[in-house]
C-alpha cells in the first residue's frame, strides 16, 4: 500500500464520458452507487441461493487477454474462469517470454494486440501503476481491469470481500472492520479501505505492528491499531493479510513465529470480536502463520465463500464495462 | 504396479449411494456390467463405422480442472480434447507452479479451486493413491478422474484398450491375451489386469523378466511367464508396455538391447501368436525397445485404434460421472 | 530466403486433386486467381468498413493443434485467435516438452495426434522445409499450415501483407514495390516475393547490404539495390524486414547503429518515395535499428493493419482448407 500523500491522478480515469464504468484499475474514487452496482450485478451471477451461472452468452465474440507480468495461478485462473462463464473468448500471454524480448516496447506490444481486436486486458503486475499506465496506452474500446499492482490496489478482490460482507451483513452502518496484517505491503488492504468507507462502515481499523503500517493511513479514516486484542475488540468482521515477504526487501521482517504470537489470529484472540463475527482472508493461507487451522476452518470463517464472489464479481466487472459496447459482429450463419 | 496384497480399502468410493460411478478412480471393483456400460456409451462416441462426434453439449457450463502433478503432453491433450468436445469449459494447472509454492497445503488448493464451482478433477501424479486421496478430499458434487497415479492404475487407459479388443474380438470368453514386460511399475498393467477378469477373459498372462513381474500376482487369476515364445504361444491379443525406467529406481534395470533380444516383439515372435491376433501398446512407443517397427506399422497393430478410443473413454467417463447431476444453470439470454 | 535454385519439388502439393487448397505451405506456384480467392475470403472476416467478425461457426467441432518448436507468441496468439473465431477447438502443444523427450519419432508423435482426430497442424519451425515434411506425413483428412519454416517461407505473413496492400492500392498493375533489409534470411522475403510476382506488381525491388542479399535473387524476377535512396525512388510500398541477427550464424553481422545509417527507414530517406506511399513491417519493430519512430507512428504506416488483417488471413486460410470437407459430427441434443 503507498502512502494516502500519493494520490492517483486519474482515479476516475475508469469512467467513461457517460460515466459507466470502462475500466477498472482501482476501487478509489468509486462512489457507494458505482460500488452498489457492481455488487448487484456480481449477485446475479452469484446464484446466490440457487445455483451459480456456470455458462451466459454475454460476451460471445469478445477477446481477452491475460496479461499477467507476474505469476499468479489462482488469480489468473479466476479471471479466465469468469471470461469463459461469459463466452468470451480468452487468451493468456506471458508478456515476459514474449516479443518484448525482441526489443519491442510494451506500447508496441499492447497495440499489436489491440490490432487483433482484443477488447479486454487483465493486468498483473509487479509495479504500482502498471495497470493504469496501460489503461492510459490502448484504444477507446480496450477494457483495462486491474488483477493487482505492486502494492498498490486489487480492485476485484476487495470488491469480492465486499461482496462476502454484504452477504452476511447488509447494512454497513452498522458495521466495525478490522484488517489485520501487513498492512505496507498490500495492494488488497488499500482497495478495501476505498470500498469499505465509500459503502460506509461505522468503524473501520487497521492493526499491525508499526513496521507494517504505513504512516499517514490515519488520514483515510481508518483507526490504527498495534494490539491485536485491543484491535479486535466487538469488531463484526475480521480481514486477514497475507506476509508479504517477497516485498519486505530493506524492511525490519517479523519470524512466522514471533508474528504469529502478536498477529495471528486464534480461537482465544477471537474471543474478544463479537459473537457472529466473520473471519476473511485473500488465501492463499499460511496456517500456523498468520491464521489459527481452528479459525480457517471454524465456523467464523468466510474464507472459501470469498473465492466463490470472486468469479461473480469478476464476471460483474467484465461484462459491466464490455457490455457498454453493443454487440459483436457474430455471424450464426456460414460469413463465406 | 503395487502387490495384490495391497488391497484398496476404497475400491468402491467411486461409486455413489445409488450404484452409480461417481470418480472413476480405478477398473478394480467394477463388474462386468459396469465395465460393459462404460465400453457401450463410449461407442456412441467413438463414431465406429461412421464419423467420430467432434462436438456435443453434454457438458456445457461444466468446469473441468487438469491437474497433472506430473507432467503428460499426450495424457493431458487427450482428457482437455475430450472435455471440449463434450463442451466442458477446461483449465489446464500446474499444480507445482502454483499456490502450493506459497504454504498453501493441498487440501486448501483443491477446497479453493471447487469454491470456484469446478466439477471435476483429472489428476495426474508420481505416487499411488493420489487420485484416491483427492476424491477423499473434494465436495459431494466434484469427481475425480485417476489419470495415472504412480505403480498403481491408470483405468482410462485399461478401458481404452478393451475398448479396442472388444471392436476387434467381441467374445471376452474366448480370449488368451498376454501382457508382455514391466508389470511391476506399470499402473496400466494392473488395470488391465482388473478389467479383463472383470470381463471374463478366457486366459490371461503376463510375461516378464523375474525382476519385473510382481511376487504374488498369480493370485490375480494371471499366468506367469518368463519366456516370451511360451507366453506368446496361441494368444489373442498381445498387449506390450513401457519399459519405465524413471520408476526402476535400486532395481535391475536391462540394457535395451539385452531387453529387446528377450522381450521385443518381432515378426518372428508374433508367429506363434494366432494368426489374427492383435498388437496393442499404450504409446509412446520405443521402436526397437520393446517392438519393432515391423510390427508397429504392420497389419495386427491397432496402437493407433487405442489413441482413437482414449478420446471416446474419457468422454465416456465424463460425461457419466458428471451427468449424474442434473443441466447446469446455462442461461441463453442475457444474465442482466 | 534459400537461393532461387532450390526450387521447391512439391509446390503443388498443397492443392488436393480438385486443385483446391489442402494445406497452406507456400505462396510459391499458387496462381493469380487462387491468391486471390484467398484475399477476397479474408475480405469477409476483415470487416473493411464494418466490424470484423468475431465468432462464426464455420469450423464448429474442428480441431486444430498449433505445433510450435520455435516459440513465438505472436504468431501462435493470432492462430489461436483464428481458430477460436471461427468456433474450433484449439490446443497448444509445446513439442519439444513432449513426447519426442520419450524416444517417440516425430512421425509417430504425428500419427497419434492425428488419431485424436485433429484436422490440423499449424506449424512452426526452425528448419527450412518442416511443414512440408508433415505435411507429406499427415492423413489425407488432415491440412497443415506453415506458420513459419526456416528462411524459407511464411505463407500467412505474405499474404496479410499482399492484402493491407491491396486495401490501399488495388491495382497491384501500378505499383512499384521495395522490400527492404535482410532478405537472405527472411522467410517473409521469400513468400512475398512469389506472392507479388503471381499477383503482377509492375516493380518488385529488393534493397539491402550485399551480404544480406541472397545470390541469383534476380532470377525470380526482382530488382536488386544496395543503396536505399536508389531503392526507395517513386515506390508504392516500402516493406521492411526484421534483422533477424538469430539466423546469421556466421555472416557478416553488421552493427545496429551501421545497419540504421544505411538501412534504416526515416522521413528523410521516405521522402524519395511517392508522396502517398505506404510503410509495412511485419513486427516486432525494432525502433532505431530498422524504422524510426516518427515513421512507425506517422501517416505512411500501415503496420498495425497489418497486424489486424493478419487474423483474417489465417481466418480465411483455415475455413478453406478444412472447409473443402463436409461439416463435422457434432450433435446439438445429448448423445447418450
Amino acid at each position: 500500500m503507498t502512502t494516502p500523500q500519493q494520490h492517483d491522478p486519474d482515479n476516475n480515469s475508469q469512467l467513461d464520458a457517460q460515466g459507466r464504468l470502462r475500466h477498472f484499475l482501482t476501487t478509489e474514487g468509486l462512489s457507494r452507487d458505482q460500488l452498489t452496482q457492481i455488487l448487484d450485478y456480481a449477485e446475479t451471477f452469484a446464484g446466490v441461493g440457487e445455483r451459480p451461472v456456470k455458462k451466459v452468452p454475454l460476451l460471445r465474440g469478445k477477446t481477452i487477454m491475460n496479461l499477467f507480468f507476474e505469476p499468479s495461478t489462482r488469480t489468473r485462473t479466476t479471471f479466465e474462469l469468469a471470461a469463459k462463464r461469459l463466452s468470451a473468448d480468452v487468451l493468456n500471454l506471458n508478456i515476459e517470454a514474449s516479443a518484448t524480448k525482441k526489443g519491442e516496447t510494451l506500447a508496441d506490444t499492447l497495440h499489436t494486440l489491440e490490432a487483433m481486436h482484443c477488447d479486454m486486458f487483465v493486468v498483473r503486475h509487479a509495479q504500482s501503476g502498471a495497470a493504469h499506465y496501460i489503461a492510459r496506452q490502448v484504444a477507446p474500446h480496450v477494457s483495462v481491469i486491474n488483477a493487482g499492482d505492486g502494492s498498490h490496489a486489487h480492485p476485484t478482490q476487495a470488491m469480492l470481500d465486499v461482496f462476502t460482507i454484504r452477504q452476511h451483513k447488509p447494512d454497513f452502518s452498522q458495521l466495525t472492520v478490522a484488517i489485520v496484517g501487513d498492512i505496507a505491503h498490500s495492494r488488497v488492504a488499500r482497495s478495501e479501505i476505498h470500498a469499505l468507507k465509500a459503502l460506509g462502515v461505522k468503524t473501520l481499523r487497521v492493526v499491525g505492528p508499526r513496521t507494517l503500517i504505513p504512516a499517514g493511513v490515519e488520514q483515510l479514516g481508518v483507526e490504527v491499531f498495534h494490539d491485536l486484542d485491543q484491535g479486535l475488540r466487538d469488531v463484526d468482521v475480521v480481514m486477514m493479510l497475507r506476509l508479504q515477504r517477497e516485498r519486505m526487501a530493506g524492511a525490519y521482517i517479523p519470524s512466522e513465529h514471533e508474528y504469529f504470537r502478536r498477529y495471528g489470529l486464534t480461537e482465544a484472540r477471537l474471543a474478544v470480536a463479537k459473537p457472529d463475527a466473520i473471519v476473511m482472508h485473500p488465501g492463499p493461507i499460511n496456517r500456523g502463520v498468520e491464521i489459527d487451522s481452528q479459525i480457517a476452518d471454524g465456523r467464523h470463517s468466510v474464507i472459501l465463500q470469498q473465492v466463490s464472489h470472486g468469479i461473480a464479481i469478476r464476471m460483474a466487472v467484465m461484462a459491466m464495462t464490455l457490455g457498454r459496447q453493443g454487440g459483436e459482429n457474430t455471424a450464426d450463419e456460414d460469413a463465406g
